[in-house]
C-alpha cells in the first residue's frame, strides 16, 4: 500500500482519530514514516503532532518543514504549541518558526519558554473563562452565549477579584443547575488550589491526583490569575512520572523505544560504565581472597549466590522507597519506622534463606562449614541490602539528588561488596 | 498531643482537606492510627477512606466499625462505595455490612460486585444525566434546574436514543454557549467512545489518555447506557498501571510500605526463592568448570563482571520493552524492526565494553590471554542480553502472562548462564 498511491494513503487515513493516527505513525519505519508524511501532508491533522513519542515528533517535523510545522502551531490550543515549539532545540530553526507566527502567538510561546521546563508555566492555557463575583448565572450565561473570545473547552468558570486574582471557581454542573438570578458567589467553591507559575509539574500532578482537581487557576508572581492548567495534561505528567522513575531505575534516560541506534547506544552507555565501575570493586574484593578461593574451588562456584540474592532483596526494597519518595507517603516523619521496618524484614529473610542455601551447599559440597559460612553471610547481606535499600534513597532525596536515577548502583555496590567480603572473608577466617 | 485530648484532635483536623487528612493517618503508626481514628470517629469524613492506601485503610475500617463504615459507604458515590464495599475480603463481614444500607444502594454494591475486579463495571458511577437528542438546549438546562435527581457533579451531557443506548454526548461549554432553541443533536458530538461494562480497567484507562476523555459512558451488553466512567478515577487506574508495572519488575506483588513486616516478607519471598533457584543454576555453571578455576584462580575474579554487565544490559532493554507493551507501542508490528534495533546495541556496546574490560583485565592480571577471553565472553553476553531483554517479554506477551510479572527471572537466568558459561567456556578452551 505504502508504495506509491498518496491518495489512497490519505483516503484510508481520514476517518481515523489523530490519537490512532499518531499510533499508526509511531509503528512505521523511519522511511516509510517519512513517505506517509508526505503522503498526507496537506491534509495533515495539527492535534497528531502533540501525541507523538519525541524521537518520532522530531523527524515528522523536519518531513513537514518550517511553513507546514508554523501552520501546525497556529492551530494547536496555546499549551500545546509552547510544547512544540519547546521540542525545537535549535535556536536559529525556533526562530524561524516562530518569525512565520501572528506577532500574539509568537509573544505568548516566547514567555512560556522563557520559564523553566517543566514549570506550571510550560503546562498551563492562556484561553480561560473568568469573572466577576457579582455576576448572576443568567449574565454569566449570556456572556458565554455571546461568543466572546473563549477557550474550545472549559470545565470551570474562575472568579476574579477587581485586580484579577482568582477568589474562587464555579463548576459547571452547579452554573447549569442554578436559576439566573442566583449571583456566582453563591455558587462558586472559594478554596480553590492556586498554582504558581513556576511549580514543577511535579508538584502540579501531585495536587491534581490528591484533590481530584479537573482544572486548576495558575497565577503569577502577583496572585494574578494568568492561565489555567487542565487535567488531560496532568493525566500525560502522571503518566511520566511513574514511567521516568521505573526507567531511572534501570539506568534508562527516557523511553528510547523509536530513538535511532546510535542514540540509543549513547543514553544507555553511562549506566552500563558506571556498572561495571560497581563490577571491577566487587572484583577486587574477591581478589582479596584469591588464596582462599585457591584453596577450596567450591567458594567462587557459591559465591554468586550471595550478592544476587542480597543484589535482589536490595531492590524490592529500594523500589519501594523510590515510589513512596515520589507519592509523598515516605515522608521524615515515618522514615524512621520504615527503615526498622526494612532492616527487620532483610533479617527474617536473611535467616529464611540462610537456612535453604546453608542446606543446599552442605548436601551439595559435602561440607558443613561451608554450609553455615554461607548462611551467616546471607544474613548479613539480607540485612545490608534492606538497610542500603531504604537509607540509600532518603539520603540522596535529602540531598536533592533524585533518587531513582542514582540509588541502583550505591545499592549493588554495597550489594556485591558486603556479599563477596562476607562470604570470602568468613571462609578465611572459619574454612581455612 | 496524641496523648489523651480528642477534642484538641478534632479541632486541629477540622480546617484540613480530606486528602490531606488521608496522608496524615498513613504517616502515623498503628497505635496512632487508632487513637486518631477513636478521636475523629464522630466527625470522621467519608471522603477520607477511598484516598487511603489498601494496608491502612483495612485497619481504619476496623477501627470505625460496621454502623459507621455503613454510614461511610451512604455518604460517598456510587463508584466509591462499590470499591470501598469490594475491599472487604471476608465474605461474612461485607453481608453484615451491606444488611445496614438502604435496599437500592445495597443492590447496586452487589451487582457490581458480581462484575470481574478491575472492570469497568467496577469503576464506573451510576448517576449520570441522559437525555434524548431531540431536546433543545432550553429544555435540558430547565431539566438540570428542576432538581431533579442528578449528580453531585457531570462533565457531559449523554444524549440517548429511545432504547436508552448512547448516540452522542454534549460536553457542558457547547450547552452553555448555545442559545436555548439549539436542538441538541446540532451540538452534541456523535463519535462517543463507549465503554462495555467488562472492559478491563486498563483498557479503559488506554482509551481516556489515548483520546484525552473527561468522561466515557458505560454500556452494557445490550449497548444500553447503565453508568459512566470519569477522568478522577481513570487519573489513579493511570498512576497505578506503570507503578504496578514498576513494582513487579522488582518482584513485588503491590506497593507494601505500609503493610505489616509478616504481610511484607511473605510476599516478598516468592521472588526471592524464584532469584534463589536462578543463582543456583548459574552456580551449577560455574560447578562444570572447577577444574579450569583450579588452575586460573584469576578467572573466579573476574567471572562476576560479565555477568553483572549482561544483567543490566538486558534489565534495560527488558525495561523499556515491558513499558512499550503496557503502552502499546510494541506491536507485532514493528516487533521485528525494535529486536533487530535492540541486538544492534548489544553488539555495540558489547563490543566498546570488551575492549574497556578487556584491557583493564590484561593489564591487572598480566595476561593477554584473559584479557581476549573476557572481551569475547562480553560481545557474546552483550548480544544474548539484548536479544533475551527484548525477545522474552515479547513472547510472554503472546503467551497472554504479564511480561511484568516474570520476564526478570528468565532475563537474569539468561544472562547469568551465558556470561558464566561463555567466560570459563572460552578460559577452558584457549587459556588451559
Amino acid at each position: 500500500l505504502e508504495a506509491e498511491d498518496d491518495a489512497t494513503v490519505r483516503e484510508l487515513v481520514a476517518p481515523l482519530h489523530y490519537a490512532d493516527i499518531a499510533d499508526l505513525i509511531e509503528t512505521l519505519g523511519s522511511e516509510d514514516r517519512a513517505r506517509f508524511v508526505r503522503a498526507v501532508k496537506s491534509v495533515f491533522n495539527a492535534e497528531i503532532l502533540p501525541e507523538l513519542d519525541d524521537a518520532v515528533r522530531a523527524e515528522v517535523i523536519e518531513e513537514l518543514g518550517f511553513e507546514d510545522f508554523a501552520a501546525c502551531l497556529r492551530e494547536v490550543e496555546s499549551d500545546d504549541a509552547v510544547y512544540l515549539a519547546g521540542q525545537i532545540e535549535d535556536e536559529d530553526e525556533r526562530a524561524t518558526v516562530l518569525a512565520k507566527l501572528p506577532a500574539e502567538l509568537r509573544a505568548v510561546i516566547e514567555q512560556a519558554l522563557a520559564l523553566p521546563e517543566f514549570s506550571a508555566g510550560r503546562l498551563m492555557q492562556r484561553e480561560l473563562v473568568a469573572v466577576p463575583s457579582y455576576w448572576t448565572v443568567g449574565e454569566t450565561i449570556d456572556y458565554l452565549r455571546s461568543g466572546a473570545r473563549l477557550p474550545d473547552e472549559f470545565y470551570q468558570i474562575f472568579i476574579v477579584d477587581p485586580r484579577h486574582r482568582p477568589v474562587g471557581n464555579v463548576r459547571l454542573s452547579a452554573l447549569l443547575r442554578a436559576r439566573r438570578p442566583v449571583r456566582l458567589r453563591e455558587i462558586m467553591d472559594p478554596k480553590t488550589a492556586e498554582i504558581p507559575i513556576t511549580m514543577d509539574q511535579e508538584e502540579v500532578a501531585f495536587l491534581f491526583r490528591q484533590q481530584n482537581l479537573l482544572s486548576a487557576p495558575v497565577v503569577d508572581a502577583s496572585g494574578r490569575l494568568v492561565g489555567r492548567v487542565t487535567v488531560d495534561d496532568v493525566v500525560d505528567v502522571i503518566d511520566e512520572e511513574a514511567e521516568d522513575d521505573m526507567f531511572r531505575l534501570a539506568g534508562l534516560s527516557e523511553g528510547d523505544l523509536f530513538s535511532a541506534v546510535v542514540d540509543t547506544v549513547k543514553s544507555r552507555f553511562t549506566w552500563l560504565l558506571l556498572n561495571l565501575g560497581t563490577a571491577v570493586l566487587a572484583s577486587l574484593v574477591i581478589g582479596l581472597f584469591e588464596s582462599t578461593l585457591e584453596a577450596v574451588v567450591a567458594l567462587a562456584v557459591l559465591m554468586p549466590i550471595v550478592a544476587s540474592m542480597g543484589g535482589n532483596a536490595g531492590t524490592q526494597t529500594l523500589t519501594i522507597a523510590v515510589r513512596a519518595l515520589a507519592t509523598k507517603e515516605l515522608t521524615a516523619a515515618n522514615a524512621t519506622r520504615i527503615v526498622g521496618k526494612e532492616v527487620a524484614i532483610g533479617l527474617i529473610n536473611g535467616l529464611v534463606f540462610a537456612v535453604l542455601t546453608g542446606a543446599v551447599s552442605w548436601v551439595w559440597f559435602g561440607n558443613p562449614a561451608i554450609g553455615v559460612v554461607i548462611g551467616a553471610a546471607m544474613i548479613i547481606n539480607m540485612v545490608a541490602a534492606g538497610l542500603a535499600g531504604i537509607a540509600i534513597p532518603l539520603v540522596l532525596d535529602r540531598l536533592k539528588v533524585d533518587p531513582a536515577v542514582s540509588s541502583g548502583v550505591f545499592l549493588t555496590t554495597v550489594t556485591d561488596v558486603v556479599g563477596f567480603f562476607a562470604f570470602l572473608g568468613l571462609a578465611a577466617v572459619f574454612i581455612l
